[in-house]
């Protein structure tokens, strides 16, 4: 037996309590070498008293990764305490027994001494990872401001230049603003999506805003914060909710904290806000060098205009987190954006956490991270990260076909094996956005693939995002291509408009399922078909995409969606072709 | 190759600031497969500009286990942030590629990809795991305060025995008192230990104060708050530092609080103070049943007379914290103890740490958990845990004989590879304790053997400690006969209280070197002889245990402490002797 393959880790996302009195426990194996694992399991202190180490409960064979198997059981315990260790048989009829002391031949001896067990020493509900209900029942529609829509030309910045005119550099400016998102608040509706997320609103000079200058208003170029109040107003009339993007790792060179720390060196008040290596704070440019490195203090991305800020020091953190429930207890928002939220520090993250759910207990926060977060996602630091890594592994097969189709669902696997099931089942799913390529220039205009893509990636668990104007087939190179004035009116693609609405009203109808309903696949690598089924409580959906040749399928149940299918005794699927059925 | 044998997991134990500048990253692989590992690594932001993923750097294979080689490597990063990745080479040649989205087979356009790559965001100091430094230079005595020393007769309780008289039981009463530990610091310093740590001593109605009370007041049968104060300033003049035991998973049946709650159920003010299912709390013996599992109410290990404490009640969080705090606050202790730490909440332990650190930096926060620790170990809640999980390791070779010395050693740096090293240098040594039987029982009153033992645990990361009484060869089976009466005068073992005073100073002495050392192993499993090499800076000590038949070794320096050898050009080492030299 591959005993090297095996793991667990104790209270983590391997041993988690899913709801008050249920936990899931997951067993990682080495691939395809184990026929069979059993959990032992019950009260450490009736041990003796029950030998419940004589009653095995057979697990479930849940995910499968390249490298790996892993299996998973839902047990409860009804004194609130949980004892447990695991029976592992390989094809070969040899048994293990795997303990929080390692690995031991079976035998019945072994199995008697209760300190081998792996401890969930008491199912405490205040340690329990919880998320908002509503999260996993949202699409979400990403808006950069300005460039969705300009509804008032009378703010524009100078320079202003014609909607949609060139192509958008890093210093252009558009106009868009908050009364374009209001005055466009039934085209959202009539969309379907019911979330917003703005990239950052607050002042700012740069076009992106991420250069923070003053958190309390509105950038003037936007509106002012009686518009804002009327755009949550109106939006949460249509059942839409407002998350804005926090921009706590680092200010705006321009900000007054910033500028007296150039003035006053360490004699500022603000000397210990930044991570400043020596007084006074400078910078001068490389020559030849993408990026200036000559810092005498720390910068995002060695980016001389976004000092970073010390989110160690006390003021500081008073300063953010008052701002963090400002904007909920006076305009009501429904969620945090964390802008390059891996480089601020866990201790202010919790503290966070603890400050705005306080504010409003159902509140979304969620992290921009990239790479694995399990340890901003225990249950006190963000419900969800930007699921990039979840996605990469989709594009990587749908669009780059670097990889099998295998390989793909094996990546989606690994991702949510990172992580509790509750942050899988509000993860955020985006296949692009303001930092990114387009999608459809991704597939290099090909929408029947970016409809599949798209598709394929509102089915899985989480709740999806577009990026503002994918539904009417945006097209745009990474940033700041992607970042184009939005297509209103007759450049409007309204065949892919029509097929958006689709969709969002399907994922809409059946968000239980997809967000929490089990996921079963079955693939092809060959043939480049893959059905996968979705199911929870009493309902079962079955979906299936073809990305090769021309395929025969049977119908299981009532049509509810597709794309390039012919139906004919069963149905013929077409390259990029896919269909989802109720069963 | 076993890609299954691989992990890493990012910030965590496997990647963490030892210190404020230096990372120490560790993988996992299978046994014996690996040959070589290098570390990729640099800022994410330079990635294409320092392609610093053309150098790699080799990692040290620094432990091993029955299933696993362990690789190590200690970074820097001049811009406080790192990404990296690993090379994977085996014995066969072939080389992979192991990223944060998992295993790839080794190319040069792969590594060019940064989203690949592990990430340690920023080097945040606040987030780092810090210990007080003075622990690791500690030597503890661990007192059971009703059998240590009764120095004022008249606070005996009623019933008290005659000092050392018949075996205890459950229920006996000996008389020990503060005033005998007071009475009894000359004899503690002459034995060199400089840790105290007395088992409770708040009101509470039982020989062993589990049951507490009141936790403001010192039992009234061992003293009152002037004597301890006393207790703590002379123990302080002589430079000994003393840890109390915190009970907080319950509190004593007797207390007003639960009283409360009998007399007026869901009326109580403390209704919510408990767990109770439904009242009134009430339980009813199991006839034949060692639990009475029939409680309407959460209690430790269901007895009755210890109803859990509902820790997630703000209330109780204030309440218990404002006691934790009090007795550092007036009395200037060092520790706490924190007994069935695993079976509260994290969430308490994360308010607790953050309350007793505001009011003594450098105080000592040590959980009681005897099985997996890690999230309790994150930084955030405590230092160290009751190490008992190592000692069984050794225990189970030198005392049981049931596992092979290569075993012991795996078992061993299993468990210091679940933490942080921060976290391995104050661990909590222990070979026996008031819940356990003692060394000398274990030993079957074999003196070499438990001496070697000692000595064995003595020498390893961590801060050791002995249960009083070791010194002088008491005995005692399990709870609770291992709470007998403190020997004093004659029955005293002189000739192993000299071998204990000369084993503590020789701890002391070289505290740096056994606590932060680096580790090398020698040993033949067949001739049960093991050596092992502790270095630190300049300082280098070999320590050779045989526990086989008498072997010949050579002399590698200058011999610091012995048993059961001789010396004739070099030495001959009879079954349980051992060498310490420093060279």
């Amino acid at each position: 037996m591959n005993y090297a393959g095996i793991y667990h880790r104790p209270e983590s996302e391997f041993a988690f309590l899913y709801t008050k009195d249920l936990m899931r426990i997951r067993l990682q194996t080495a691939r395809d070498e184990i026929e069979k694992v059993e959990l032992i399991s019950g009260d450490f202190y009736l041990f003796a008293e029950e030998k419940w180490y004589q009653k095995p409960q057979t697990m479930e064979k849940a995910y499968m990764t390249d490298t790996h198997d892993y299996w998973e059981i839902e047990v409860t315990a009804p004194h609130h305490r949980l004892a447990y260790a695991f029976l592992i048989t390989d094809f070969s009829g040899t048994k293990i027994f795997y303990t929080d002391q390692g690995i031991f031949d079976f035998d019945e001896q072994r199995i008697t001494r209760d300190n081998l067990y792996f401890r969930m020493p008491y199912f405490h509900e205040i340690d329990r990872f919880k998320v908002p209900s509503w999260v996993a029942k949202t699409v979400w529609y990403q808006i950069f401001p300005e460039r969705f829509c300009n509804g008032d030309p009378s703010n524009d910045p100078e320079n202003t230049m014609a909607w949609g005119s060139e192509k958008p550099t890093r210093e252009s400016f558009y106009g868009g603003d908050l009364q374009g998102v209001i005055n466009q608040l039934d085209y959202l509706e009539d969309l379907g999506i019911n979330g917003l997320y703005l990239c950052p609103i607050f002042t700012a000079p740069s076009n992106h805003k991420y250069d923070t200058v003053d958190y309390y208003e509105i950038d003037p170029h936007f509106g002012d914060k009686q518009l804002f109040r009327e755009l949550v107003e109106k939006a949460h009339e249509r059942g839409i909710r407002i998350m804005l993007d926090a921009v706590f790792n680092h200010l705006g060179a321009s900000s007054h904290q910033w500028q007296d720390v150039i003035l006053h060196g360490k004699e500022s008040a603000y000397a210990d806000w930044f991570h400043v290596e020596s007084f006074p704070p400078q910078y001068t440019a490389v020559p030849n060098s993408e990026n200036a490195k000559n810092l005498t203090y720390d910068a995002f991305n060695f980016n001389p205009n976004m000092p970073k800020l010390n989110t160690a020091n006390p003021e500081v953190q008073k300063y953010l987190l008052e701002i963090a429930t400002y904007w909920i207890r006076e305009f009501d928002i429904d969620g945090w954006r964390l802008d390059v939220a891996n480089e601020v520090d866990h201790h202010f993250w919790k503290e966070f956490h603890q400050a705005v759910l306080k504010q409003k207990p159902d509140l979304y926060i969620l992290g921009e991270i990239w790479h694995t977060s399990q340890n901003w996602l225990q249950g006190d630091e963000f419900h969800a990260v930007m699921n990039y890594a979840f996605t990469d592994a989709i594009k990587a097969f749908f669009v780059e076909q670097s990889i099998s189709l295998s390989q793909m669902i094996f990546g989606m696997n690994r991702q949510q094996l990172l992580y509790r099931d509750q942050t899988n089942e509000v993860t955020f799913n985006l296949l692009d956005s303001h930092d990114t390529p387009r999608m459809l220039t991704l597939c290099q205009g090909n929408k029947d693939l970016m409809k599949a893509i798209l598709t394929f990636m509102f089915i899985q668990k989480g709740t999806p995002c577009i990026y503002y104007g994918t539904e009417v087939g945006m097209e745009g190179e990474a940033d700041p291509d992607c970042r184009r004035c939005m297509l209103w009116g007759e450049e409007q693609d309204q065949e892919l408009h029509a097929f958006m609405k689709q969709l969002i009203a399907l994922r809409k109808q059946f968000s239980e399922v997809f967000s929490y309903g089990s996921t079963t696949w079955h693939y092809d690598d060959d043939k480049k078909i893959v059905s996968l089924t979705r199911k929870y409580k009493e309902k079962t959906l079955i979906a299936l995409f073809n990305e090769g040749k021309m395929v025969e399928t049977v119908a299981n149940g009532r049509r509810l969606f597709g794309q390039n299918y012919h139906e004919r005794s069963g149905y013929q699927l077409a390259k990029h072709g896919f269909l989802i059925e109720e069963c």
